[in-house]
């Protein structure tokens, strides 16, 4: 089928889960024949990203590559990464890649901008942090970039590596008072750099859509945006 | 990574994203690594299953079987196909795989055998009932298989075009009167063998699990039995 749109997933599963899930929710279809084409690697052996950058850890890069070009076997034609974090090797991974691929990072960036607003709260892993995947872009649009504190942005990680076991009520408790905190501290709308992030505030999501900016979301329609371009649909979606 | 399972899915989509979250939530895993491997095929481009055996539309076998073979040679060793309706080209679909596969229909009955109940319910598309993918063998263990009446099964098949259409509140309450007609015809167990059936009932079957059969739910135990088999885990979770 046309336009099919690989998912290099897996980090972790359930961010993989939600990406599928909104790109199913998100498309105005009267019927399974009308929805995106998709080929989702949700293999998670792929070393830890935040482990490989802070901590010595194993390069995912060969195991992303080696999922990447699975993908473009069985027939994708443009990737998307539903990890933030990943996005660090997003050079040599658009260099590897066949066909088109999306970056998480400029969709993002893409929507934080359009938000309106200039002080932007950010919820990310320490490696995303360390390696200003997000500040470099938001202060370099002239806008204030708000992060956790040192004790916060561990609760942050705990609450990122709770989602990871299962263990969602304690993500979510520990996720939410770091929302709070940013919010006190000036944020007007706080992205989500992180695909483990809208998982664990879906239901706060849901309630306030407008005060969070979803990477998970904006990769998602860009992604359809992509699709509707490749298939020459005229009547966007977005 | 040994052992990764491909989910030949897009019939529907929803229900796609459904078998993949059941993967995850049934995975006690303490870290992305620890999870089932899927690579998941969701082109959704395939035709109509119910439409091909009742109304004379195109068979969706050659779709299935080109999309099978990308699952192939991106690396999956066990194929599992989360729409029972295919399941009447199951045999077609085995002889033409390389990999090993399991069917939807046995891993359901199953559960329904070590259920301890005799009179079964039935909720499924009008092709899977004429085609007696499960009365056959409900009847053939000497239980009594209770399906809706005709104008019941039209408001399942109605229900189920609902939700592939997105109209889930519609969808819910369709469905919610013929699960409660079956009961008052005296299932005592309601087998769910259509894959949408289960994305429908969620909120009802998260408070009565003891009531339902749900085919996706056993086919991703069976998937995962599998997994631990093929890597050598002892400690079989199912």
């Amino acid at each position: 089928m046309k336009g099919l749109i690989g998912v290099l997933g897996g980090m972790g599963p359930a961010a993989t889960v939600d990406i599928f899930n909104k790109f199913v929710s998100f498309t105005a279809a009267g019927s399974d024949q009308e929805h995106i084409p998709l080929i989702i690697s949700s293999i998670p052996d792929i070393p830890d990203r935040t482990q490989a950058l802070l901590h010595n850890g194993n390069s995912p890069l060969p195991v992303m590559e080696d999922y990447l070009h699975r993908l473009e076997v069985a027939g994708a034609e443009c990737i998307v990464i539903p990890c933030n974090t990943a996005h660090y090797w997003y050079p040599e991974l658009k260099k590897a890649c066949h066909v088109e691929m999306l970056s998480i990072i400029e969709t993002t960036m893409g929507e934080a901008k359009a938000s309106g607003k200039t002080n932007i709260g950010l919820l990310a892993t320490n490696a995303t942090l360390a390696m200003g995947l997000y500040q470099k872009n938001i202060e370099g649009l002239g806008f204030k970039c708000i992060n956790p504190d040192q004790s916060g942005q561990e609760k942050v990680m705990e609450s990122i590596y709770s989602l990871k076991a299962g263990n969602i009520a304690q993500a979510e408790s520990l996720m939410a008072e770091q929302v709070a905190t940013l919010f006190q501290r000036g944020a007007e709308v706080i992205v989500l750099g992180c695909t483990e992030v809208p998982v664990i505030l879906a239901k706060e999501i849901k309630q306030h859509p407008e005060k969070f900016i979803d990477s998970t979301a904006s990769l998602v329609r860009a992604g359809i945006r992509w699709y509707e371009k490749r298939v020459g649909k005229t009547d966007l979606l977005f």
